[in-house]
């Protein structure tokens, strides 16, 4: 490889591409995409695989009390503060095989790459799978690097339930009794001296603008809504217009509205309304219930209160005959990395020729709640039309190492200082 | 009863209103409302006992193939052609106690009143309990009715599925296992001399206009059609708005479209989207399909045709950049019922001295089909507000008892003649 030198020049596309094609078939979808949700069957057979690599390599394997599973290779100083990489092994009910999974194998092929490549850290450098970073299963996600960071209390997230009532305890300790591995005694979390998370951007702007590596600059702010609008029911054949309080027919109103409100000329916000549920649900009845969730992220804080504003007008203003509210069920702030790191990240890519820009990231991810533990930074890697949360989600061999090799060479140096 | 003759000054209100709280325990819900659907546990135990009622008085009871169940009252003639009067139990999911079950009720106790009377008819009188009048389990509905007038072929009814994919067959099957009755040999449907059905309105006209007794002219043409979006599913967090195909805002384009463009001056239009489905309703993921159903009804077949093809400008317009469709699932051409049952029901209730108006019927309902086959027409009641398909449906015992002796009155003309 032109211009890499230490770990990077041993990174292997070949392997690091099968080790994405052996994942996939735990969970794996008949559309090739996978459904791996957090603490399933199909999780703990991800975390076997993983360690029976590790293991293979020399490399120790253990976990904590919210499941995160790390694998280490020792550096030069044994009681040195280690830094880590990785993302996340659970996916989306109809999610693609690079998501989450790309991070923890490019930490892991780094890992490799340097052993392979001889190179000593002063530092060790780990690897690491965040448990249910996805959400889909137990509420909220990124539950297992907020744990770690302490931005979560261990006991609410063991509580939490799925949509079967099964708590989050209880699958827990069926994923660790199918997948042993030594527990690190005590509450999660351990000093980090610093962070770097490789992702597929799970957008369009790399692909549209011919760049390898996104150099990530933070990540947009996000917030989640619930509204619910209280109509009343009533036969379709026989009440007129004027008599109706139509749900669906004011849910029309307002997403109609927040549709139009939500058009910046930028294409920079997020809208999205990803849930609508209608009741009762009969083609001859009119409906006397509709709710439906917001989705609404940027990289601006002030944008986001300005819009939640916006969403509220438009809720009391379209209501009428029905009752209406918006309720605001999260609020994760914007993330800003350590422009340390994102000038690392950056220098690297160049040093390996690889075409680069700076991008903040649309998605949250582990990253955003280590960073406020160490400094910290992300790579992405371009992914097919930017299609994500999919399953023909995909990304090319070559693009996956490359954003490895930059992993590699920021890890290196990161560990040596 | 003030100008009551006959068995009209037999029918008795506590007796009618008492049987409506017994029938509402079945498949009650907490609410007040009922749901009863077709040929399940609650249908059986209402047929059981309508069924143990007639047997009490000496009426015949029999069923047919379709599980429409009847009872008899014997004329002085037992070869004349009988007349008829019913309507159906089956409900809505959340459904009232009157929708239906008032025209079987007033239909048994017209009998009975007859019976308490001493009247003497020609023809037989028959009360009728019609299978699947609401369609809400198993598709297409007033199917018991439409089968008995040769309009569906009973193979086809038969083969019907719900939901959970039981086939009506076999509902039907333990339906009559639970609820038995004789069975009326070969496919359903013999002749009728005359058919009167009461009803509550299901809309406000009587209550606002402070009538007791609708005289219904006619029921209004209805269309039922399905839409189908194709978008793309994309990650709610990095999908630019410019890259999406999200077929709910596609969604929401068409049915505010609709909306608008059905909002005639006369309000005599009924345009209802009372199911929506969008997939795969996660929060955090651009939906990439969405589906909804449109129920459209009016008195012209024209101005159906016409609205029926704006409803098709509309997708065709505003699917970009999904792609959509339309399809008509059902298309209920108007009835007209016959003149001399229309001046009829008018003239006794004017002899009953029952405030009455002409009306069409919003909703459809069994006499639409029956009304193919013999000399037919409906009687209404108003119900609260105009309330219906609705857990909180209501009616007074006084204007379900004025209905029910119009019908009594209508009954005996009919049987006479």
């Amino acid at each position: 490889m032109s211009g890499a030198k230490g770990g990077a020049r041993a990174v292997r596309e070949d392997r690091l591409w099968q080790r994405h094609a052996d994942m996939a078939k735990l969970g794996g979808t008949a559309k090739g995409g996978v459904n791996r949700q957090a603490l399933s069957a199909e999780d703990a057979a991800a975390r076997n695989l993983l360690a029976s690599w590790a293991h293979a390599r020399g490399f120790s394997v253990f976990t904590d009390a919210i499941g995160n599973l790390f694998v280490r290779r020792e550096g030069a100083d044994a009681t040195a503060v280690p830094v880590m990489s990785g993302s996340h092994m659970d996916s989306q009910p109809t999610g693609g095989r690079f998501d989450g999974m790309y991070g923890v194998l490019a930490a892991f092929e780094a890992l490799e790459a340097m052993e392979d490549a001889g190179v000593k850290t002063r530092r060790p450098v780990i690897a690491v799978a965040w448990t249910n970073e996805e959400g889909s299963r137990f509420q909220p996600g990124a539950m297992g690097s907020a744990v770690f960071a302490g931005r979560y209390a261990l006991d609410d997230m063991l509580a939490a339930k799925d949509w079967e009532g099964i708590a989050l305890r209880d699958a827990l300790a069926s994923t660790l009794a199918a997948a042993p591995a030594p527990m690190r005694p005590g509450k999660p979390g351990f000093a980090v001296a610093g962070y770097v998370e490789a992702h597929i951007e799970q957008g369009p702007r790399l692909e549209n603008e011919h760049k390898t590596i996104g150099v990530v600059t933070g990540i947009q702010g996000s917030r989640r809504y619930i509204v619910q609008v209280d109509g009343e029911e009533a036969h379709a054949g026989t009440t007129p217009r004027a008599a109706r309080k139509d749900a669906f027919a004011a849910a029309t109103r307002m997403a109609a509205a927040m549709y139009a409100a939500t058009a910046d000329e930028g294409d920079t916000l997020r809208f999205t309304i990803g849930r609508v549920e209608v009741h009762p649900g009969s083609p001859n009845t009119v409906p006397g219930r509709a709710g439906f969730t917001i989705d609404l992220r940027h990289p601006s804080d002030e944008i986001l209160e300005a819009q939640e504003k916006a969403l509220h007008e438009i809720v009391a203003r379209e209501a009428a005959p029905c009752a209406a509210r918006i309720e605001r069920v999260t609020n994760v702030a914007p993330t800003d990395f350590d422009p340390a790191v994102i000038d690392l990240v950056r220098a690297r890519a160049k040093a390996l020729k690889l075409p680069s820009m700076d991008m903040p990231s649309g998605a949250g991810h582990d990253a955003m709640h280590i960073a406020t533990l160490c400094p910290a930074g992300m790579i992405f890697v371009p992914c097919e039309r930017g299609i994500s949360h999919n399953e023909i989600e995909n990304a090319t061999p070559g693009d996956l190492a490359a954003g490895t090799r930059v992993l590699v060479a920021v890890l290196e140096e990161l560990a040596n200082r």
